[in-house]
């Protein structure tokens, strides 16, 4: 499966404020003309929000790193066939805050070693890559106050602490490096707006 | 993973006779001095419930044929983990009211022809088998009869009615042809007391 469309991802540790610049990019992109889709994963579909309930409510050691896997691939599976590939089928921009990259990071990384199993299970049943991934980089400790003080009690993985944060970050940045074509870093220290402005030039770049 | 004890799966289609039958062949064993755990899938954990709840709840046509596999598994490692692999470690008999060979009928020859990708993500995330597996088998037609008497409002493939309950039923007979070292044809025809006693025999004459 694919198609016209443009289908972007943000990626980034939390606090990092790629919620916000999806939101933005969706903003200027919409502005301009274009057909936007902005979504998030976990979610972004009835039946992959309901999964999602299930990854982020309860004891965070409800499941295994495996179990937690398969489940983010069943939410990602259902995504893609009810909201990603539609849009992108009748040429929509596909926004997305998170894709496959966090489970890379977060199950392939930092939270298990367990890459072999998230590329064999993506290769499996997802097979679809962003046509850009925009990774929003700041130090961890920032990140991680900030995170801290708007907490939504989904965000699991903030009371793993500064070294797990840190973790998250660098296999972020270990991403941008083995996929130069697709995934960019972006200064996430800027103020918010410039950031914005930022990505859309990239966006817009990608698209001439 | 694998250990002592005894893993029997109870297999066939609604209707069959199986959830009484797996409970007939526990308290037979239990009776003789075994340790035994019953269960079930989808369930058999906690974690596995709740996903049960979100396959067996809601609109039939919620999650597509490759979600609902990627929510099987998911129900399955988990389940495997917490209850089945403890219990095999520490010698017990495990009988489960299904197991993976329903997936292997259910998503990979009746309601999509899926196989591939069932067998993958078998290898992949669960990779045992049983040591026994009993399929219950009977005319589709009563078996429908049966199951429609009781209805639960989680049967919902009984709503696809006969043919769909026929080609399950030649799925699950094909599974005996394809493993005959493991998994064994029970005629669920006869009275309820002399099945378990063939099934009894059965098991004995395994650990034998």
């Amino acid at each position: 499966m694919r198609a016209q469309g443009l289908f972007i991802s943000v990626e980034g540790i939390d606090g990092s404020g790629k919620s916000t610049q999806a939101r933005l990019l969706a903003e200027g992109l919409a502005a301009a003309g274009h057909d936007v889709v902005v979504t998030r994963e976990p979610g972004g579909a009835p039946g992959a929000e309901a999964i999602r309930r299930l990854l982020v409510e309860g004891d965070p050691a409800r499941w295994s790193a495996e179990t937690e896997i398969l489940l983010f691939n069943a939410a990602r599976r259902d995504h893609l066939e009810r909201t990603i590939q539609p849009a992108l089928d009748r040429g929509a921009v596909v926004i997305t805050d998170r894709f496959a990259d966090s489970t890379r990071v977060y199950q392939g990384v930092a939270r298990a070693n367990l890459r072999p199993l998230v590329d064999r299970l993506h290769d499996l049943v997802i097979g679809i890559e962003p046509d850009l991934t925009f990774v929003i980089d700041m130090d961890a400790r920032a990140a991680l106050a900030r995170g801290l003080a708007r907490r939504s009690g989904e965000d699991r993985f903030e009371e793993l602490g500064l070294g797990f944060q840190e973790a998250l970050r660098a296999g972020f940045l270990a991403l941008a490096q083995e996929y130069p074509a697709r995934v960019q870093v972006i200064d996430g220290t800027r103020a918010p707006d410039v950031i914005a402005q930022d990505m859309a030039a990239r966006v817009t770049a990608h698209l001439r």
